[in-house]
């Protein structure tokens, strides 16, 4: 028995049993998350743990599976765009720098607060504010797809996470690339910052020049759509190549940022949709899955486990602590400071990036690897379920999330 | 500059660009080759040609880009066998086998003879009846493809093909069958038939289980219906799996018959639909440009150039032949005869995996690859010209492509 099951992962033919797998299962737990009143996406990552290493060991993370998990997310974040409305993000832009900005302080000084605890050579201090860096990073993947779910994306709050969450990204760049210099010396810390300016100033003259020609060529015709959807992903992937091969900066941003720039056209809508048919059928049931999958507990001793705990507690609790004051200081709510901290807490992709490469130049220990994946996958689960408490309100949910209309 | 583009393709965010490259150019040339009344499909196959190491270099048949490809051209069959009236088909059935037996007879014949005129070794007969066999097997999905262009699928001559095809790709695999096994003892002719005959009654009772449940479930509600979606595409790719894993039958083929399963129900154009815009817009721009991607003709002589062009000749004028003869005997027309033949012209990914099959297992001489690569681009690129014209009538096109409506 095992051993067929091993010829059944091991085959040439495997990835399409685990496709199949990964979209059953993501759907029917999906759907079972939904009867408890939480989001499908909790389903999704569930769906993803319980078929990994962590339990049943039954699907791989394969290079495909890992590539169409980053597809996956590149078009999650370009839908994202499409969605937002700029204007309103205008008007959050100022709270939204200030609530990233002590999102990011806040966690940073909690990861080195506790790696320095448990971490007893002072010679490694570098290693402890590395640990702080990568509490500093919020995947805003899980929220946006919560929020859709709730239809709630284009809420104040939502807004304001939207655009913390860009510039969340940004920071955390910033802060990696500076231990990294501290570290090695071939990172250069100005270089870096420069790469980040230009990148902004190249998406954005990328962005006016694209949204101008596309506006007059998709307002020509109602007939023979699908050029617009392919010209609109085509660009999308430039955006978000361009981001990471010249600038370092994360594809996600870069898709965004394309979303953004094709938002509110005439054919916004009918783009939106085949995104997410695209996202729904294929690429976001592997990339909510792949999470899951990376999870492996063995060989984690208690001290680790301890250890762990107390990073997951910090990570959620100073996230939101840090956005939650940044809000009150530009006069949200309390429920939506609350909100707002809430929908920055998970840590997704962008932390196990970062967290594997301080592994590979040396700046972490390999076996702090278990417990930043705990991290990352107990702030992912925990947030679509306590943003849909502090979301709550008379109106039941709406909106076109990846993971379907609730029923 | 030349350092720059290295850099540029083999950079871990490459395939972003490369996927964005393929969108654009197979898009582009389609549409070119739609101005000169070609087949959108034959852009997208010189799209790949030119950008793969035949012309430009530019573009790498990566592990990610072959999987997309497959998953594509799983996903195409799938979509042709939504679209099939079975009711039709069965009309055609035994009109199909004679098509598909003839059509395979005389390809195989004709290849035989051509390489035993080139080649010399009388004790290498084995491997000219390997040339044959390859030659055998039509790679219906370019066909599919046009004739959705064409709104020619569900006609009587688009039906014969279909069925056609599915033989051939099973007379195609005992074929190579009984050759492999005369060169390696471990492979038994008897066992493949049984495993042949074996996958056909699996897939006929799991297809009737299915498409019972199936059409009860989704006749209950009309909200929803992306489970119906999923549910779908699993039941697809876990049966395409099986025809691979258990029975050694193409995935293609369980694909089309997972498509069969749930034609005519409820929700069958909802589903179909959904499935387009996977295909268009991700997955089936990359399965036509792969097949360009492949061509190399670096080290090829002229005695062998020689041979690739009389090998591609016979390949094309015997399946005309056979297969419009065959079509004959069932007393279709004469026009619907060479429409039938010219369907079953392409060569495709079925070839190009049975010569690499036959190149690691010593049965074909490596400078025979260049040739194969040749025969099946040029069949594929000719098919679809072809049909165009041999399916020429009053009526303008229709019906829904992967590569858009006509405009």
């Amino acid at each position: 028995m095992h051993a067929f099951i091993n010829n059944l992962i091991n085959s040439d033919f495997s990835y399409m049993l685990f496709i199949a797998i990964i979209l059953l299962s993501t759907k029917f737990l999906g759907l079972v998350t939904m009867k408890f009143r939480m989001p499908q996406v909790v389903g999704a990552l569930i769906a993803g743990f319980i078929l990994g290493p962590a339990v049943l060991n039954l699907v791989r993370d394969t290079d495909l599976i890992s590539s169409l998990a980053e597809i996956g997310v590149i078009v999650l974040m370009f839908c994202a765009g499409l969605e937002t409305d700029l204007n309103e993000m205008k008007k959050t832009g100022a709270a939204s720098f200030v609530i990233a900005l002590i999102g990011v302080l806040l966690p940073l000084a909690g990861g080195f607060g506790v790696a320095y605890f448990a971490n007893s050579d002072p010679d490694l201090i570098l290693h402890d504010v590395f640990i702080g860096i990568i509490l500093t990073a919020t995947s805003v993947s899980i929220t946006v797809e919560t929020l859709k779910e709730l239809g709630k994306l284009n809420s104040h709050a939502g807004n304001a996470i939207l655009g913390a969450a860009i510039i969340d990204d940004v920071l955390g760049i910033i802060g990696l690339t500076i231990v990294m210099s501290l570290a090695d010396s071939s990172v250069s810390i100005l270089i870096v910052l420069l790469k980040i300016i230009a990148f902004f100033i190249f998406a954005v003259i990328a962005c006016y020049l694209f949204r101008k020609l596309y506006s007059k060529w998709t307002s020509r015709t109602e007939k023979d759509l699908r050029r617009y959807s392919i010209t609109a992903f085509a660009f999308c992937l430039l955006l978000s190549f361009c981001a990471e091969f010249f600038f370092g900066v994360a594809d996600i941003t870069g898709a965004y940022i394309a979303g953004l720039a094709i938002a509110k056209t005439s054919k916004t809508e009918y783009v939106t949709k085949k995104f997410d048919t695209l996202s729904y059928l294929l690429l976001s049931p592997i990339f909510f899955a792949s999470i899951g999958l990376k999870v492996n507990f063995s060989g984690m001793t208690s001290t680790i486990w301890i250890f762990a705990i107390v990073l997951t507690l910090v990570a959620i609790i100073t996230k939101i602590l840090g956005c939650g004051l940044g809000a009150k200081l530009f006069r949200f709510t309390t429920k939506e400071s609350l909100q707002i901290g809430i929908g920055m807490i998970s840590r997704g992709e962008v932390a196990l990036i970062v967290a594997s490469k301080g592994e590979k130049m040396g700046l972490m220990p390999p076996q702090y690897f278990g417990p930043v994946v705990l991290m990352v996958i107990v702030t992912t689960i925990i947030t679509p379920v306590l943003l849909k408490i502090v979301f709550k309100d008379r109106r039941a949910g709406g909106g076109s999330a990846a993971f379907g209309k609730l029923a």
